[in-house]
């Protein structure tokens, strides 16, 4: 990526020598992408992020009806992208924020555009029966999109076994940089794009390539690619997490959200009781921890989270911890040990309040 | 910018250290572009880029009204994306390229929802008289939006006092890196966004902030708004594209399209009677210059150039000249010269045939 900001870039549309050399970077990345996520090159579309290739597959399907799909637990991109394309069935999930396919399928109708699941949650970390959901839609008719942005990358992912139309991932969730991503689109489905006017990415997305993003999204996809990588990634990620959810959920009052038996490998979540998550991450953030309140893409979103009402929780709000791809040992007993003095001072400051 | 690769990055929407690091980081870029372009830093929307910047300003107005002025000499991007919202009129322009603002206002109706209007032509340099069309917007009460892809950062903007509601730009295309925009949208003026599913942005543009390219947008836009850094700049290209202009004008046949009085300075345009202009580039890439044919966003299009069209010239393709931040005096000797033996070798092979 350095190299490739370090000197001008050709535009890889042209033909001079400077654009066929960014041209054959982009294409070698496309490549990368393909194999990491058993796709054929040429579905691959290369996007700004996962909510830009998330927006491209909900409003390009929206021209074919008016109708989507939308269990309650997506994320917002998907949620509030189908729900501007018009009519938007909601499904409901279980306790574990898992989708009932039958219940998913159930809700397609004649005029139904496209069936959206997630392959993995972003909040709790529920593994979707996205196999069976994808099955099923091919067998009525109906165009399905994954939003794989949380489990590419940590999961193994087969575009082409699986069978869906639509898959959307991004770059920075997979170890690759910000601002890129990719919409996979199946060979033969023709969308209309959400970005407009260029012929870039065979004409489904329009503006010049992000060369040095589009690079570096190409390295981690070869890394992870790589023989056995990917699984000893995850296994080292679960790991950890099983330890996180092991020392905090001993906890009185920490309850973990999400399906224990189907879980993301690098993503736990947790509900305290009496205790707003803001404040315990304030405390984490003094002891060097960076978690999230899992609740909407944004700290400025100060609404409950959909995911936790969809399953049922009695909370607005849960503490989200990943491990990410330089997390170690060393990290979980820092976040062991600083979570229950943050616990005890704001259970502390309750009881005087 | 390599700084912010070489670390994980944190989330400028998080509440720990290393998200508020990144949002301190973004806010001094925003800060950076906000004032080469004489705007209020909550002006300015970061996007992908411009084709992002211009399509979020087209569907955010369409929501207002189903028709759209566009002027035929517009970047694809914002012709075809106006395309799609509803009712276009197209407005003519006169051989230099340039747009009559009468006729430009006269398109509008009562219920237009968007005028456009480019700053400066992409393929023949035209500057456009944007102050006089957006004064006349503006007192017809009616929205507008200005094209700066390829005036930014090559003529002094001040958006407050130009008064247009809505502004694109590209980083790319003043120095900094590719991947990363700007809409510029005036205070007080609400539009849906076109990416949805997160408040970052202030709520106009949904998806993790491409820090690392909008550290490097804010660090070439602060270099242009240095005392006197813009004007010198501009000097320059317009000295090296001024002997282009001379000195490629000069060999019979070759004639230069566009406004010669009121140009881009960075950028000329020529005509070549009989040849192809793809010949050309291809031999002007052997001699190591990389030029462009300046029709579609995309050599993949080859259709004609609408621009070329609009002005009434009779040629389909134009040969597109640039001067870069790394351009010399020796490049456009190099180029002067490989000029006329390309041209020699085109029109023997014509004359053979």
């Amino acid at each position: 990526m350095v190299a490739w900001l370090d000197h001008p870039i050709g535009d890889p549309s042209r033909i001079h020598q400077e654009g066929m050399t960014a041209r054959v970077a982009v294409e070698d990345a496309r490549e990368r992408v393909a194999t990491l996520l058993g796709a054929r090159s040429r579905e691959v579309v290369f996007t700004s992020g996962a909510t830009e290739a998330i927006a491209t597959a909900v409003a390009g399907a929206a021209s074919r009806g008016s109708h989507q799909v939308v269990p309650a637990v997506e994320h917002s991109a998907v949620r509030e992208a189908a729900a501007r394309t018009g009519e938007v069935t909601v499904v409901g999930v279980d306790g574990h924020g898992r989708v009932d396919p039958d219940e998913l399928l159930a809700a397609v109708r004649d005029d139904t555009a496209l069936v959206h699941l997630q392959w993995g949650n972003h909040e709790v970390g529920t593994v979707q029966p996205v196999v069976e959901a994808v099955e099923g839609c091919r067998a009525r008719g109906v165009l399905v999109h994954v939003d794989a942005a949380q489990a590419a990358g940590r999961l193994p992912i087969d575009f082409r076994s699986l069978g869906a139309d639509l898959l959307s991932v991004s770059a920075h969730k997979l170890g690759g940089p910000p601002g890129v991503g990719a919409l996979l689109v199946r060979r033969g489905l023709r969308l209309p794009p959400l970005l407009v006017g260029g012929d870039q990415e065979r004409a489904r997305r329009a503006g010049l390539e992000n060369v040095p993003a589009i690079v570096g999204f190409g390295a981690a996809a070869g890394v992870l690619a790589g023989n056995g990588t990917l699984d000893a990634e995850a296994a080292a990620a679960r790991a950890l997490t099983d330890r996180v959810l092991a020392g905090a959920g001993a906890h009185d009052g920490v309850v973990a959200y999400g399906d224990p038996g189907n879980r993301l490998p690098h993503l736990v979540c947790f509900g305290i009781e009496g205790i707003e998550p803001q404040a315990v991450l304030l405390g984490l953030d003094q002891a060097g921890i960076a978690a999230h309140s899992g609740s909407a893409c944004s700290s400025e979103a100060l609404e409950p989270s959909p995911v936790l009402e969809a399953m049922g929780v009695d909370a607005h709000r849960s503490l989200r911890i990943s491990a990410g791809w330089n997390s170690t040992d060393t990290d979980v007993d820092a976040f062991l040990a600083a979570l229950p003095p943050v616990l005890d001072r704001l259970r502390a400051l309750r009881r005087s309040s």
